[in-house]
């Protein structure tokens, strides 16, 4: 199987398509499907690999995390897993010990600096995290002007279905990913549009404008966005728990408020996000403390701020006090903690959560889910599916 | 080096992050630096493979297209290109004889159902591939309507920086893909909205609107959009070629002049797309006399319409009488035609250019390019690059 290098792989396709050929046979590894997801709701994987002496296939789907895929006698690799749960999957093929990505499925994210293969098992949460029938939103990647960073920004918004043709204001969910994430992370890994799309379908959420900016303030953009070429992605940013990006984060406001139809008061308001985005959040709320009746802290970083001192250091100054004095002006916040059990910072959540309690004042309501797991993106998910039908009621 | 597959990368960053740790050993290969481009513009590719027997690296980058690398010491196999000019490569690496993108880098793109790694040589056409400092616009993934195909249909639109904050209109440059594309193709393969930024920034273009459809009208979305689930991509699609896209395009110029500022006189409307998508244009504009003066073919797929008849045959029907008619009436139009020596449809183009010269009517200016090589997305870029300097001018 001569794989085209030279890209003229859209010629022979063309021609091969006017013959009526099969065109399988151009495209390299194609004749073979890889991943299956059978009735029973097991996943074969396979690999056409020969002269390889070792293949396996890595992911959470695997009990035990790795397993050895077999070889067949035309050199075909395969591994079937146990029935699976609904869900969005993660995984990668090790082949004679390198790490790479299935190459029968062009179903691949990026997470920070790696990139995985993807798949989804239907049949229950996974089916909201894939278009379904219905009207979906638009998708737009927006250049904002940040004076505090000194250049223009990208960020994600997303405009629910009926958005254009109509004339009515809508609710704002700023929406915050974590470190080593960026503008793409939510839309990408957090399958956050078609969550929402699918949301607003069902009448379980409320129509909105869904907000997922850049929350690392040196950073005009994700990698390959920005003016410094194709960067390697790295977490390794200068001005992520400084304060910067939370005293910034009214740019980005302003910027949504100004150039889309909006509901600019706190009842049509709401910010979430994941680790360090969740402290973001946490700080963005309490520093702001007339602006959001909807908080949620998914897996927060609570806490982890930078200990270098700067201009912004007020911005985690007193935070008990200032969410006491938020929730005193505004009982009708709607606050929600969600965080897994393994998660690295289950302590710190929890301790953040008996802080809260032994505040004079308290949200109108408030809302604690624990999860099985840690600090992954599976959890994530499930805080944006639950979290999302509470916005704006 | 253990691969963390729970995709607690984040957690495990966090961490080290925190604890200042170099981080580069969770993140799997990214120890290995890959692709490096060299100062004297050579390439040196990397891949960490100790146990693998043979590991090569194949790419229009390489001499012959495939080429073996060298396993050092430490069983990290290399390989170093010859000077390269300024231009974006795609490649693959392939381990005993598996195909694979290469895991240090994230820049990977699409071509229909492949995965290619890529990267940029600067200091030439190059830079207009990559973004520079200057105002970038901002690129959205809209649904239309399309009654014609009874369906919602995603396409990509670019506003040109300052289009949010301006009353002003603007052209419209509708851009389309060729078989095996869709929305997104263009955007990634073809790097326009770099090159459209790139061209307004430096003063060598008009600021735009950009509209990128998606040419395969039994399609709602490129793969992964639509609720038909992760679809294996394919070019096996039916109605691309049987004059139901062309019919229907009006759907989507309705879309855009009812959402956008636009200026909407053919002298601020221009049509252009590759392959299938040239043969596109070409019948679009023919059979919309009154709605380009600016026309763009790049190595079009002239003549390849579907044998089978059907109610959209008329398309396609006399062709060169509408031509005529078209340039009769509209003296002023720039018609451009690239195409590359060595493509399939080399002798076609001929043909047609022949046929246009021998029309009692003619264009107002028509360009012919003739560039090195076939079928393939350099030209592409190339003939778009040249084709937007002319456009509303």
């Amino acid at each position: 199987m001569k794989k085209t290098m030279r890209n003229v792989a859209l010629m022979a396709l063309m021609c091969v398509a006017q013959l009526g050929y099969a065109q399988q046979a151009l495209w390299g590894n194609n004749s073979i499907k890889s991943p299956v997801v059978n009735a029973d709701k097991t996943v074969t994987f396979a690999l056409r690999a020969p002269e390889a002496q070792k293949v396996q296939v890595g992911g959470e789907c695997i009990n035990g995390n790795v397993a050895d895929m077999q070889k067949d006698e035309k050199g075909v690799w395969t591994y079937t897993t146990q029935p699976l749960e609904s869900e969005l999957y993660l995984y990668n093929f090790i082949v004679d010990g390198v790490r790479i990505s299935d190459p029968s499925t062009t179903y691949t994210i990026r997470d920070t600096g790696s990139m995985f293969s993807y798949f989804i098992v239907t049949g229950g949460k996974g089916d909201y995290y894939l278009p379904q029938k219905g009207l979906r939103g638009n998708v737009s990647k927006v250049w904002y002007d940040s004076p505090t960073a000194g250049m223009k920004r990208r960020m994600t918004v997303y405009t629910p279905a009926g958005y254009e043709q109509g004339k009515q204001k809508y609710p704002v969910f700023y929406l915050l990913h974590g470190m080593g994430g960026d503008e793409d992370a939510w839309g990408e890994l957090g399958r956050a549009t078609q969550i929402i799309d699918n949301l607003i379908a069902q009448g379980k959420a409320e129509p909105m404008i869904l907000v997922m900016p850049n929350g690392n303030i040196s950073q005009e953009a994700a990698p390959g966005y920005t003016f410094e070429g194709l960067k390697v992605p790295t977490t390794a940013l200068p001005h992520t728990m400084d304060g910067m990006y939370e005293a910034a984060f009214p740019e980005i406001m302003g910027y949504v408020e100004s150039n889309y139809r909006v509901k600019k008061d706190a009842q049509h308001r709401a910010v979430a996000g994941l680790s360090m985005g969740g402290f973001h959040s946490l700080y963005i709320s309490a520093n702001n403390p007339d602006k959001f009746n909807f908080i949620g802290l998914f897996s927060a970083a609570i806490g982890r701020f930078s200990k270098d001192k700067n201009e912004y250091g007020y911005i985690y100054e007193d935070v008990y006090g200032k969410l006491d004095n938020m929730f005193a002006k505004h009982p009708g916040i709607y606050y929600y903690i969600g965080i897994g059990k393994d998660d690295f910072l289950y302590k710190d959540n929890c301790e953040f959560r008996e802080k809260l309690a032994a505040l004079a004042h308290h949200p109108g309501e408030y809302k604690y889910t624990e999860t099985e797991g840690g600090h992954i993106w599976r959890n994530w998910r499930i805080y944006l599916t639950e979290f999302a039908q509470k916005l704006f009621k």
